[in-house]
């Protein structure tokens, strides 16, 4: 395996998620040479680590571009660091919330993520596409990813480069959240990227994180 | 004349405006069995009555849909009213910034718009665009032109049915924008639309209008 | 009656209101050399229009600096306009949830309020107050406050001067609500603003009005 | 030494700086029984790492509660993480503007603060003082002084429990801001926090680590 590229089964109050939608695309497809594999990951704590361990089968990937939702965002948010912290916003699929809890007990307090990130801004800019470094995933199932992530390539002592993209919501799935009725008051903006402009974003990922790895 | 959509020129710190970009592109287009001619205004206080008395010429248009950029808005956002002020946030492109200075003398405060801004704003939802109502235009020179649109029409007793929506940036606009190079920090998020999603969304609004004024 | 200072009751999620707190401090004050009256209006569509009525006994005021809660606001929020429309964002008092409905059926779309909001917002910043101009109070209680208070004084063909103040959360009532155990995440960024540092800034207000006003 | 209490030195935009306020108010207080140390920090990469060794001199304090300002913030924010990193939004005091530096090389990626940081929200919230946790301090200098207490810590092996409190700016560093002309648009929101509020934040954090350190 060359890439993978994970996204995540929807989840809260949305029954759609773009990261999931753009690993669906990008499975089989060829970016910069490189065949890249795209995988649903479970937003679930009880299930992740054993669902990364298994996409990571013979051979491990070269590169890993994982994906998540970051509801709010305006930008592709290329995310620096993972910690070794759970502690849910919301509950997740299996209805479980967790509060504070080591991801790794024992583990080292982060991981930083291994692509070159600054590139990887620069290059998706230079596409037209609104980007920003983050030096926080915060502390749900997309955090948790990352933080496997590394601890999974640092025990097997991987050459495996990693980084972890946030996605904004699609205008869709704001559109359906605005049309739900609410008792309480609407959120006054609530950005969204077009999926057609977060394709291009993972592919411009990826064709950047594979020049820089060769 | 059908319908009328009108843009703004680019100004402040971009040379884009996906309201001059939408206006252009249906310039010409039948949407709903109405002729849609498309116009561009100028952002100068100095201009801007003449230009637009110059786009009512005989025969007026039966529905104008006025458009304008919001940088920092993230939906469609349906104007409800303009007022009679003009205190500009940034200069014109006349370099001319405007305090505090009524745009029609002893004109009324205000004047509603009158396009079924809600069911615009549903059509919109339904159609898989966010969007929403807004109370205030500004008072930049999308106020004002929502405001001397409502005194034209009243002066000449029109029926015209007219409104106004603010656009997002273009996902293009602020990669640019966050691509040069400041003294000042970057704000963290700038939401953006497509210009594919604007189009369709101006589309939405001129068939929404034209089957309620029917 | 020199000066009326009006406030809300509570409402929504939250059992306290700035703008009550200050009105009834500042009932039986003198500021500037007036004397200063301070009232609660209800948080009710069906009640707020006698309520006004009754707090403008004979003799009218000379001054009004009606008050209410804006949540989200970060600071003083100077309003320029009152419009005629109700469509409420959550429920009333009374539990009705007003959609898209005149305050004053044939009234005009607006009513300008009348202090020198410009001179008042200098004031303020002078004064240490973080203060801002607006162009909508909303569709609320609030908003129909100055609308009525503005319908009011043409048809009585009074003098009255009257502006609309709206105000931040105190700090007490954020913590309150972040204490609250919700299902739904958190809101990242809740303004607030010392019930000290808001006195201040609504004497200063009547200060300068009353000073302009001679 | 029992508490040391760190701020810093104005920098960007303003000539103030709350931390260093806060730092010089509680210089010499007795908080729960501990004496508290304040001393203020300069805004400088090559300054820093010295700054802070000297206040570390014999005795080591017990508890370390490190300040700064976030502006933009609304509410006292604890910070969870500093991260090897600098990577500056705006220059330092010494017209600085490091790009992508490790701040201790071959360093962890980052170091935990070891406070009690949940027990201090809920106290804080308990106070009526908004607070929220935090998975990121930046990338500028306040990041840079939580990464080298944790290295100083770990390297001299004290048992020093250290934190970060990032804090608003004051309601009148905000009237200063906006009143300054300035050539381009201002921001729409900009929260704050009465000195005498974060005061006692400051001193309910202390009071809080002193009690769950015994």
């Amino acid at each position: 395996m060359d890439v993978l590229v994970t996204g995540f089964e929807p989840f809260g109050n949305s029954d759609r998620n773009p990261s999931r939608e753009v690993a669906r695309v990008l499975d089989g497809r060829t970016i910069a040479g490189l065949k890249v594999t795209g995988r649903v990951l479970p937003v679930s704590m009880r299930a992740i680590g054993d669902a990364l361990a298994r996409v990571f089968e013979d051979p491990p990937p070269r590169i890993v571009v994982a994906l998540g939702l970051a509801n709010g965002e305006s930008m592709v948010r290329i995310e620096r660091y993972g910690v070794n912290l759970a502690d849910f916003p919301l509950a997740d699929n299996d209805g479980e919330k967790v509060v504070d809890r080591a991801i790794v007990p024992d583990g080292p307090p982060s991981f930083a993520t291994t692509l070159p990130n600054r590139a990887i801004r620069e290059a998706l800019l230079q596409a037209g596409i609104p980007a920003r470094l983050s030096n926080t995933a915060g502390t749900y199932l997309c955090n948790a990813s990352i933080y496997l992530l590394g601890d999974m390539i640092r025990k097997r002592a991987l050459e495996t480069r990693f980084g972890f993209l946030h996605l904004p919501y699609m205008p869709e799935q704001v559109a359906a959240l605005l049309a739900t009725p609410h008792a309480e008051r609407q959120p006054k903006q609530v950005p969204s990227m077009s999926l057609a402009t977060m394709l291009r974003a993972v592919e411009t990922a990826v064709a950047t994180a594979a020049a820089s790895s060769i």
